[in-house]
């Protein structure tokens, strides 16, 4: 990466935070380019050059949740454990994830209607690939008899659920910092899957 | 009730059904009290008399969701049995009324900006009644040793995320009927509360 690379890098990460400010607060449509980058301190030409449009600045924030929360799956996986392990290093992370990007997937509930037909196919393509992979992880886990889950597809919703739902109550502000959050969130939902331990395991064999 | 006021009940059942479906299809700001009067076939006058403005009619929908949630929550605790038996009854009940009411809750979500603001603090108030209403159950269940649970707080908000992102996820025309995802996910999420057994209890005892 060139410093050119580095800068232009730099530039699209802070109008995309500085964009998400502004749709969280007033929503899509009262939000102009002007202020966006007004509050960057940038010039609207700039903000065309490297997002083509509103709409595009749009789709890319809402698919920021989602991707994220895919990034750690993939991350979890690629380490090459057990499905079991596997949630235990996913879960923690996948709650970080959502407590980080909240303001983006509250826009992207929210302001669905907002996006061009095409952005919003794209994004229901990513939320359902990343139900898949969880989903995947527990039937290997189920499978394996490292996981005790009946159903792993409405399973996996409910851990998507019970993390996302995040988005409309954690509160930066609240009592509990976000690791704190994050440490409580995951011992609820992997309680929910009843990890078989390796030595119960070997106790009923 | 008189037949009048039956069908004054009827009447304002219709109007927030109409409404809701309109809301939740086209946006709240791009539908307009004519198109909510056009579908029902009554006058807009109707509308003002029995809603007063599209704000109140906006806070009637948003609010129903998490009355519905309410009324099955104070109904599984006015049966007077323990908090292990309470949870049992009120999940699956609970999980219907979300789909039941799928789209209010979409719309309460999408529409929080365009709420009064004495709207809002009375929707936020009834969110977090009966968060606290599952919660007690959960603590008074942890109390008499009923249910496995750490922290009842953050495990009642994992209960109501799980629960409530199926307003996101549930389809109508899916393979799943509503009963049966009803009967999947609260096996899901009562396997979460890790409730324990009585003839468990006694084997320890």
């Amino acid at each position: 990466m060139t410093i050119g690379d580095e800068v232009a890098a730099l530039k699209r990460e802070r109008t995309l935070a500085a964009a998400t400010e502004l749709f969280y607060e007033k929503g899509y449509t009262n939000t102009t380019l002007d202020d966006v980058a007004e509050r960057l301190g940038v010039t609207k030409p700039f903000i065309y050059k490297n997002f083509g449009s509103k709409h595009m600045l749009l789709a890319e924030i809402c698919a920021s949740g989602v991707q994220a929360a895919q990034a750690e799956i993939d991350a979890a996986i690629a380490l090459g454990k057990g499905p079991g392990e596997t949630l235990s290093v996913f879960v923690p992370r996948y709650v970080e994830a959502i407590i980080t990007t909240r303001k983006a997937i509250a826009i992207n509930i929210r302001e669905e209607k907002n996006l061009l037909p095409a952005d919003a196919v794209t994004l229901a393509r990513l939320r359902h690939k990343f139900v898949a992979s969880v989903e995947d992880v527990l039937r290997r886990g189920r499978d394996n008899g490292e996981i005790e889950v009946t159903d792993p597809r409405i399973s996996a919703f409910a851990i998507v659920g019970a993390v996302s739902w995040l988005t409309f109550w954690y509160n930066p502000e609240g009592p509990l910092a976000a690791t704190e959050v994050a440490e409580r969130m995951s011992a609820v939902v992997l309680n929910l899957l009843e990890t078989v331990q390796p030595d119960t395991l070997q106790i009923d064999a």
